[in-house]
């Protein structure tokens, strides 16, 4: 049984791995477009900042070791170009055929800049790949740029922000929309606002965003899409977010064939509906339940609620679930509070958090929530997302049981405050 | 109607306070045994270490604020030593009796030195109350003991270690016990013997308890009681726990009177059996029921998980539910599994974070936890103690949506890993 698995990072050899524990027997090969495999494209921005020193510190396995250790052949370099399912075969662009009996698909996302004028020139630059993050290196080593603008107030545009202005070099940030980090908060975009700009960085909100902004150095952290071009050709069908449409246990429409990773659809656990949120985490996630399915066991991926976290200049910002907004758009009868309220006692240097929690009027239950400050943000921000997970309401949310010592929290986390004042709106 | 309220701790002015934003009208009265009102006494090992510099910084509202601001008479120096349940009434120590329509108890807890020999002598000490900790801190700068004993390795007994090893003194900790806080988990026991040992602090296990060891200086962490003297002459029952019975809504068995804090019993949610479990953060939950029922409203305290922190020479160590050997005991076919992981990436000074999580077989049900590093105790400890209290599984847990960027988590959280390892023993 030959399973070829289509890309090297964290969705396709999650699958490899995960296959390979399953099924000793299995003849798993891996083809990878680029000469990188199993490296961390996360820890990208903080190689730009200085943090991570070479790129080789990302490196999680090099290549060679899926095949000394877990008999997976990982093949660089090998970009496919097609998949004739009927066949059971992809075509590499060098014309070779490789055969597979199962197929996953890990083709991850790209930023289509086709769109974008001016995007050619030699000083615009992504930051998604181990290539990019080389060029975008040495060109600031080379040309000493003063000035940078960066296109989207995604997280990869925050993180940007923060290691260029580490780097020195003033920063502006062009976000098309009104807000940051595709929540549609305005509360969130004040706080993220006020914060860039105490750390001077310039953040310009509805912006022009048809071309290329006048500067010294470029970089577009917009306009990512899922890579779907490949499978499209073949015939495996998208969803309504434009990424390829899964099963829980990450099958697409055709038989034998799985998608995971950048280029998929998770299923929201709030709104139960598909959504693309491409992220680390998830991938990795999807790449076990893939391989898994490749390899004839039946395990099942349920879904994501749509967590994240970003550094925005020192601060901490976690998101999960849905902010007002979205959940008003979903359907909801959306409510939300803000609190701000020190993480723990003034003796311990604790600091202020911000909180806030969305509920639904009509059911109590809780659909989200934001956590920002300077620590503790992730804990609090998984303790939320652990309450979307299992349908929690307010109520419930309220007398969570959590850890109090001083050196660690305050008697009232600002989790259990920011749930009083929500269920004050509610009852 | 007059509303009394026994002890002005956590329990008492949450429910005082409660009572007060539900009921403009209610004739509220707080009695203080004691001259101090409204202090963490959970802060007071920090004042002991050093870090708090003055018993003041602990109080978070000056007694006059309650009359000033909320309308609410606290009384120090105020002993109730009866309580006449048939007249409605309590007897103070002077004789004066105070009428009421509704009482609530918080009583608190004490420690009962009664069968420990040599508990007398004046360098024996507790660490529970302002003035016990007022007077081991003279006793400190008087008489500069060199030598400190510790009885029990509870929390509060690791909080005193870690406080005199600071001050510069040789600890050595008893604990009568063959484990440590009070967890009867051998891994555990390890962990923390093992942290002590490289701090340099002495710890005895299995260690006779009958006197009090030979030493400059000996701190009595142990022998902790809930304080239900007053209540048991009053016909107020008491639980199996030794702590007085209530029902969700905070009522003892005595009509309009209701107990909360220390002195008084909590549902276990894991095993939906009663539990004495003195902590800061209950004991206020606990007193904003009370208080909402003596006000007329309906409100219920669903229970706890059993959560705690602790801080051990600079070590976290989070716990919530049970343990293997506790869940043993209460019926289930517990299993465990231990794992140690980086927190985050190398070049984020991540550090080794230990988890462990059990699970029972028959269910796949989640039972319990316990988090052991220098940072990311408290969250990660609270994602435990959320999941275990929506009855989540293994499957459920190890597919939690975690906050993940390189500055705060790596890929796999901890707990993530711990989870993929329990649930392979489980299927």
């Amino acid at each position: 049984m030959r399973l070829v698995v289509i890309g090297a990072e964290a969705a396709g050899l999650s699958a490899a791995a995960r296959a390979r524990r399953l099924d000793p027997s299995l003849d798993i090969t891996v083809l990878e477009k680029t000469p990188h495999v199993s490296y961390g494209a996360c820890g990208l921005p903080y190689f730009i900042e200085g943090q991570v020193r070479s790129l080789e510190e990302l490196t999680v396995y090099p290549v060679e070791y899926f095949a000394r250790e877990r008999n997976i052949k990982v093949r660089t370099n090998c970009e496919v170009v097609a998949i004739s399912h009927p066949r059971r075969e992809v075509t590499l662009s060098g014309g070779e055929r490789v055969r597979y009996d199962k197929l996953i698909v890990t083709t991850g996302a790209r930023r289509d800049l086709s769109a974008l004028r001016g995007a050619g020139q030699p000083h615009v630059f992504t930051m998604d790949t181990w290539a990019a993050a080389e060029k975008l290196k040495q060109f600031l080593a080379d040309r000493r740029p003063r000035r940078a603008a960066i296109l989207g107030a995604g997280y990869l545009g925050m993180e940007a922000a923060e290691a260029l202005r580490t780097q020195g070099l003033e920063v502006t940030v062009y976000q098309k929309s009104g807000d940051v980090l595709r929540r549609q908060d305005p509360w969130l975009t004040k706080l993220v606002a006020a914060h860039l700009e105490r750390c001077r960085v310039r953040l310009l909100l509805n912006a022009p965003a048809g071309s290329v902004p006048e500067s010294d150095l470029v970089i577009v952290a917009c306009l990512y899409r899922p890579n779907t071009l490949l499978a499209a050709e073949a015939g495996i069908e998208t969803g309504r977010t434009g990424a390829i449409r899964v099963t829980e246990r990450m099958e697409t429409n055709l038989h034998s064939v799985y998608a995971a990773g950048d280029c998929a659809e998770a299923n929201h656990l709030v709104t139960g509906r598909p959504v693309w949120m491409p992220l680390g985490t998830t991938a990795s996630k999807m790449g076990r339940v893939a391989g898994a399915g490749a390899a004839g066991a039946r395990e099942r991926f349920p879904g994501i609620t749509g967590t994240s976290i970003v550094r925005v200049c020192g601060l901490g910002v976690g998101l999960t679930g849905l902010s007002e907004h979205q959940a008003g758009k979903e359907g909801f009868d959306a409510v939300s509070v803000q609190i701000e309220a020190r993480d723990k006692a003034r003796y311990f240097r604790g600091v202020p958090v911000s909180v806030q929690l969305t509920a639904d009027r009509r059911t109590g239950r809780l659909l989200g929530g934001a956590v920002v400050g300077e620590q503790g943000v992730a804990g609090r921000t998984n303790v939320i997302s652990a309450a979307l997970t299992s349908r929690m309401t307010v109520d419930e949310f309220e007398n969570l049981d959590l850890a109090y010592a001083p050196p660690f929290s305050k008697v009232w986390d600002p989790l259990l405050i920011g749930a009083q004042q929500l269920a004050k709106l509610l009852h």
